[in-house]
């Protein structure tokens, strides 16, 4: 049994839907970040980075959203959101995940927390912006060449997770959906019964 | 067969370091930095991100340092350093992946390519610096804890990518083997015969 720490709309997003596309069981513990629960010693001692997601797996605490996204679809293959360690699009899928998070994730987050490098936040939002849109320009013509998804035909959890980040970009002054096979995956992705459910489940409605 | 595009001491090291562990057979092509070889429309063509590594896989061209660590280990389990998928250690293992690149390998980037930001070199080192050493901080805790490899007893890749990460903290004005537990663990993964290999192929010399 899981249970997802979780608050909506954030990192703990993937891992929400996941659980609800791919049918598993699990509860969900709210983490109140307006409250700054995250970073009180018990979530600490769960979570010392002090971020959502945190992910009970057989009794421990495990975190980091893409890393708990394979964990995931690996885990129970029956969903068929991960290609097998022997499939020949194995080391392709590997190459997405830490390619979002390298080149989307990680500006991302200087994005919308840039005092966290305390390097001028209106100079690092810019510089972040730059390396978003050149992400969304490279991963755009990737879908162009070898669409809808990331795989090509197969959809996996990395698809998952490109539609959460690409969510977090529409606030910037060019979201990510504004590319257009960019723009058509994430509508194809929201159409997804699971979409509308983990929108419900955490009270969303930006970006429906 | 793979064929691995390398420069010495980047990111190339660990997929290199441990094709050597492992005892696998590889080629290796030289990328010359110096002369911007990695920005050249045909490695483009094999890696939009204009970085190294590049691994050809069954003939396919494959990107991601930390992706292909996780490829190889899993594609080649009788080197026993990856916890198989139905291993109760496996969601731990993708943690510490995400963990290094999220929290380890994309400020030290910063550090290293600042201008990538274009918000004031300085600030920006200052700022990833500030980062980077309360990774160190959190890392050290957890060897203190469950030593003496992230996984505790069990070796993995992800100590061979936790080497690679440290090794590049090595010009910082605190580098990572300055704290008790990584710099232990850096001996011990320093004493590896594989590592002395890759330092001969590579041919550095610097934190030997
Ligand atoms: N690398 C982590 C990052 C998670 C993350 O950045 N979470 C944000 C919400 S989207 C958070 O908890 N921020 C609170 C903070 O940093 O103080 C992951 O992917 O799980
Ligand atoms: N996320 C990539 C990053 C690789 C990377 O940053 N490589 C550096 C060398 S350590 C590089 O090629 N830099 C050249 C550049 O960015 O122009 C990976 O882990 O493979």
């Amino acid at each position: 049994m899981y249970a997802l720490y979780y608050s909506p709309g954030t990192a703990s997003f993937v891992v929400h839907w996941l659980l609800i596309e791919m049918g598993i069981e699990h509860e969900l513990r709210p983490v109140d970040m307006e409250a700054r629960a995250h970073k009180n010693a018990e979530y600490l001692a769960l979570n010392p980075n002090g971020v959502v997601p945190t992910l009970i797996v057989d009794g421990q605490p495990r975190y980091e959203a893409a890393g708990l996204a394979m964990f995931l679809a690996d885990r129970h293959p029956q969903a068929g959101l991960a290609p097998a360690l022997d499939d020949p699009q194995r080391a392709e899928y590997n190459q997405w995940m830490f390619n979002l998070a390298n080149t989307l994730q990680s500006p991302l987050r200087l994005w919308w927390y840039p005092w966290d490098l305390q390097a001028g936040d209106e100079a690092v939002r810019a510089g972040a912006q730059t390396r978003i849109e050149a992400t969304c320009e490279r991963l755009d013509a990737q879908l162009a060449k070898q669409g809808p998804y990331l795989l090509g035909e197969r959809l996996s959890a990395a698809d998952f997770y490109l539609t959460m980040l690409m969510r977090w970009t529409r606030k910037m002054p060019r979201p990510a959906h504004d590319w257009p096979h960019l723009g058509a995956f994430a509508q194809r992705m929201k159409a997804r019964p699971s979409f509308a459910a983990v929108y419900e489940r955490e009270g969303l409605t930006e970006w429906a």
